[in-house]
């Protein structure tokens, strides 16, 4: 299945090229992005959308929240690392940021 | 305001024997709670449901997601450690889950 084959690094600076609100974590072998909101509500309502895009897509994120800031990781276990489904899902959630 | 004092080792072994799903860790001064629930949209609709009421009452939790884990750590940073809120926020959330 190729949408489950980890990207190179090559391609994964690549991608990460263009998701510039994005870094790579080395240690989880994941993408990265840390978002502070308004406040706990807009926290909520964010992860919410979210969550119902990366449901359909049956691809979700590792995610930690506290009051007004949300920390998401992207990674693909059964790949081992970042996958094309990590940055589908990045792009997504830079979508459902942009517009909240 | 009695409410932000930090309950002392006592008091959180008193509450902590009437909350049987919680635990104390120590690094974070915090309860804990991990739960695992049968799938992304169920953990997704006890998180929103806790939030509602969490946001109530303007204590909110500390918490991490991935897939169908939750866990979640309740702690009051201006007691330094557990106060009578997060008893009372863990409260909430047993009566959330046991209602899910």
């Amino acid at each position: 299945m190729p949408d489950i084959a980890p990207l190179s690094a090559a391609e994964r600076a690549g991608a990460l090229a263009d998701l510039t609100a994005w870094t790579y974590d080395e240690e989880r072998r994941a993408l990265c992005r840390k978002l502070v909101l308004p406040d706990f509500a807009a926290a909520m309502g964010l992860m919410m959308q979210i969550a119902v895009h990366a449901d359909r897509a049956d691809h979700h994120p590792e995610w930690s929240n506290v009051y007004n800031r949300l920390d998401i990781w992207l990674t693909t276990h059964d790949a081992g690392g970042v996958s094309h489904r990590d940055v589908a899902l990045a792009q997504v959630i830079d979508r459902c940021v942009a517009s909240a």
